[in-house]
């Protein structure tokens, strides 16, 4: 049965189950960024090794290239990149609008340049559905009008209007009831209209709801305010989305109040620019003092990385660009994700949260 | 026991096994390029399940880059790049007299500049036996003179007789006996010069032969001539390798003459730059065609890349540029090259290699 499952409560962190039409998904999850249908460096089964259950593709750059017309006839995202576990597709409005491509936006949709060609299209609400249901990810999401941060109000106004049309229409339009769609809601740092769009929104009663709008330049303070804000409206039996976030001790924070899943580029962008994350922070692995030490990236982790190879090594394939380095310290900042987020569940089931993450906190100075 | 073991001879064509500090290396072999300690995109577990029994490296490369005594605290390059089979290493006197860090060449060795802080360097015999000794690879080769293809016959007297000289110089300073140390026979296209260097290297008895100054831009028949007339004068029961080749086809021809053991980076900077190996030739995987191909690399392929993905998944991989297509392209071109060896030892084994070489040249139109 598709559906998310509310286990247990701790104070306000969740502990549950996602299941789509592809497996379970324990919650609260980091999904890391397969943009281009692949997690960048990594295979599935290294996926499978470090302990993902779910990563997050995007409609608007696979519509692009390879088009989803191929990716239908591979028979869907999964065969396509031949992962099998639960896959999201955001639906790319962000990218949309944040990328240089983007022509217009209006009430009728997004029209945007291809990079490649140059040529115009336009991503209605309605061609949205259609292209998440042609590319047959387990989670859709709505189109939703983001602007950037530092609009002004009347932008914001006309964006949950907008975004709140757009929801209506992706619901009408979405047909797959093997395919969970997900709202999403906006409103900018502006309680009123965050307030507004929530009560929208979820008045549609979605599968689940994307927080957007939020960690895209704000001040951390009014990213957590906007956050508990939004999460206020949410019934408590849906499964609560915070769209690209973060660091680790934002998941942390995030997870306290509410939050059941995450995606964010950075662990594995980072690791592709060299930095290493561990309990005790981040550091660069470049740096002169690893060229011979002959410890492993962290003390204690068992990833394949740390099993295998040294920092002396791993450092040596990173400062000659060495893609196979770029690979390690991924699959190893993910795995340290995974290992933080399942820490985090068994806190919460034990009632103990709160504990857990001051004692991270505590012990992760830079984090 | 290190040494090389002469198992069958089919003509010219020899199966044989060459015995190493770490295992055994079945030949005729051909070993891919570990130039940074690591085959560009692989872990040592692909390069173990393609069945990859010797690697090469580069003695001047890592010299520069991470340092030779990072690799020594490591306790060599087998446990720095955790890969427990046969390494070669190279001189890399070939890189440094192609480079643009070339500063002189003379009687004394090769004075070069480091690229990454203009440092001045000098490699003589010595240094480049006391290098490779420290590394601890498993076959060690002499430091030669290459001029490059098109040098007059000046130029190529000096590089021979250079050659014997620091030849002998690192037969007198090698000292460690689990290491083989392998001469390299140069002459340019002269056959006076090959004739007497030859004569020179062989002289002095070393665990194996290089051939070397061949498949540098002379023409093919230029190549086998020159190839064929240095064979003559290495004793049968050492191994034959011929540096840097080459052409799937180019092995053949060689193997059919008595070569035992090749490297190029060719098979995996081919695979990053799209072209895949097959037994009909060669092609570029992000040729249009392949966008909704489903089919595998190879028809009748049974690599990790065959196995799990399509050729219009692997092309739009290669399209977008990520690196998990450039390794499963660099998997299937290694099982290729490898699994063209095994056919060609056991070809020779049952005394129709000729046969076996005309049926791949007959089928493979463009190899």
């Amino acid at each position: 049965m598709i559906g998310f499952e509310l286990k247990h409560k701790d104070n306000s962190a969740r502990a549950g189950r996602l299941h789509t039409a592809h497996g379970a998904v324990d919650t609260p999850c980091f999904m890391p960024v397969a943009t281009n249908a692949g997690v960048k460096t990594l295979s599935p089964e290294e996926l499978d090794d470090i302990g993902i259950q779910a990563v997050i593709s995007n409609a608007f750059v696979l519509y692009l290239k390879p088009g989803v017309e191929v990716v239908k006839k591979a028979g869907g995202l999964h065969r396509f990149m031949n992962f099998d576990r639960t896959i999201f597709t955001d639906s790319g409005g962000f990218q949309m609008l944040k990328e240089d491509f983007l022509d217009a936006v209006s009430r009728k949709g997004i029209v945007f340049k291809s990079p490649y060609d140059d040529s115009r299209h336009i991503f209605t609400p309605e061609k949205c559905m259609d292209v998440q249901e042609m590319l047959g990810s387990d989670v859709a999401m709505v189109l939703d009008d983001c602007p950037p941060y530092g609009s002004g109000e009347r932008r914001v106004v006309e964006s949950v209007k907008r975004t709140a049309d757009w929801a209506l229409r992706c619901k009408e339009a979405h047909t797959s009831d093997k395919q969970m769609l997900f709202g999403i809601i906006q409103g900018g740092v502006y309680k009123r209209l965050r307030e507004k769009n929530a009560q929208d929104i979820t008045g549609l009663d979605f599968d689940g709801y994307g927080i957007g709008g939020l960690s895209i330049g704000e001040p951390r303070a009014v990213m957590f305010e906007m956050l508990g804000f939004s999460l206020s409206f949410i019934p408590e039996d849906r499964p609560r989305y915070f769209m690209g976030l973060g660091s680790p001790a934002e998941l942390l924070e995030s997870i306290s109040m509410g939050v059941d899943i995450f995606d964010s580029a950075f662990p594995t962008r980072n690791a592709r620019h060299n930095a290493v994350y561990t309990r005790e922070g981040r550091y660069n692995i470049t740096k002169g003092r690893f060229k011979d030490d002959f410890g492993k990236l962290e003390e204690g982790c068992n990833c394949y990385a740390c099993r295998n190879f040294t920092r002396s090594y791993i450092s040596h394939l990173m400062r000659v660009y060495e893609t196979f380095g770029m690979r390690l310290v991924t699959i190893h900042n993910l795995h340290f994700i995974t290992r933080l987020l399942k820490n985090a569940r068994e806190a919460i089931k034990n009632n103990e949260f709160e504990e857990f993450k001051g004692f991270i906190e505590g012990s992760h100075e830079k984090i």
